[in-house]
């Protein structure tokens, strides 16, 4: 691609960097911001300079906030002992827009993937472990996409749970094999939350 | 959507106001922005706040240029009296790629569309015509889309410049290059057969 302008070029490479936007989609995109207005080109960039500075992440589940502790955590509303455990904040929403879950979650980060190079180290697993040890949960739901991370990541949990007495659980299999949690449509996965299974009657 | 956070929300929705651009897709961009560094989410911003502030349009052929005149336009080995009109710097972009075009360009910066509330007066046809009326011009091609835009656009041109003694040429529409007969779509094919040309003209 030949750039007319060398400023034109770098932000096309910005948006490029972005996965799965392309080169043609960038400037296509490019070229639509530069057709708005100085304020609205403002507004756009400091949305995520601001997001970027100021975001917090719940102190309790990690879940991507504004406040120290989020609204989930804090309302008193939700119930304590269950704890729900996600892959990240696209989850949680997605989950929350079922209106089928009444706990609180905890936000892994991710997904074990040794392939990317991500181990149990880098997600937030101790974390979990010391909800665990110091509350009175009774139940931790892990809802994890049905991919072989996914699956992995449930098999160290669950392993890393055995020694508490609490219940463990994954989200029914009702979604598709190899589908990934934030695409499944509402009453797919609002339906998984409400039949979960105990975790050793799968294995058992 | 609910999200958790006003910040990660208004970032969502900056994204989500560029054209294609989806709120789940919107919702991925961000979250894959907030897992880079705070030095590389801010040269993401900053690319397009420097872009809107410092780009430059031609003044000759309004291209997006780093400088007053843009490179094509400086450059002594282009024919200065052959202007090819574009819609875009995309367009430009694309004749540039098939290094069979020597001549300068005219980008008008969009096409006529009532519908979408752009009329002539928002186009740069009166730059056009004072090109021609002052220079040494001997030759127009109107390379715009094979759309009811780009043919009213056309037409409009082609009016406008009719009292010059100039020629006003339009891009040769047909069957694309390799394109198999059977999968052209209906208007493409009986079009093309209209305008069929003699052999020899087209070897000679």
């Amino acid at each position: 691609m030949h750039f007319s302008s060398k400023l034109l070029e770098q932000a096309v490479e910005e948006f490029g960097k972005l996965p799965g936007v392309g080169k043609k989609t960038a400037l296509r995109l490019v070229l639509h911001l530069l057709k708005q207005s100085k304020e609205d080109v403002n507004r756009f960039s400091q949305a995520f300079t601001q997001l970027k500075e100021h975001i917090k992440y719940c102190k309790h589940c990690f879940n991507i906030s504004d406040t120290d502790t989020c609204e989930i955590c804090q309302s008193p509303k939700r119930d304590r002992t269950t704890i729900c455990v996600v892959e990240d904040t696209r989850d949680v929403m997605a989950i929350e827009n079922t209106n089928q879950y009444q706990g609180v979650y905890h936000v892994l980060g991710g997904l074990i993937s040794p392939m990317d190079g991500v181990g149990p180290a880098d997600l937030r697993i101790d974390g979990l472990v010391d909800r665990v040890r110091q509350g009175d949960i009774k139940e931790v739901i892990l809802a994890l996409s049905a991919t072989m991370e996914g699956d992995t990541t449930i098999f160290y949990l669950y392993r890393k749970l055995q020694e508490f007495s609490i219940e463990v659980s994954t989200i029914a299999r009702g979604i598709a094999f190899g589908g990934e949690l934030e695409y499944v449509d509402e009453v797919t996965l609002g339906r998984s939350i409400m039949t979960r299974v105990p975790y050793e009657r799968k294995v058992g």
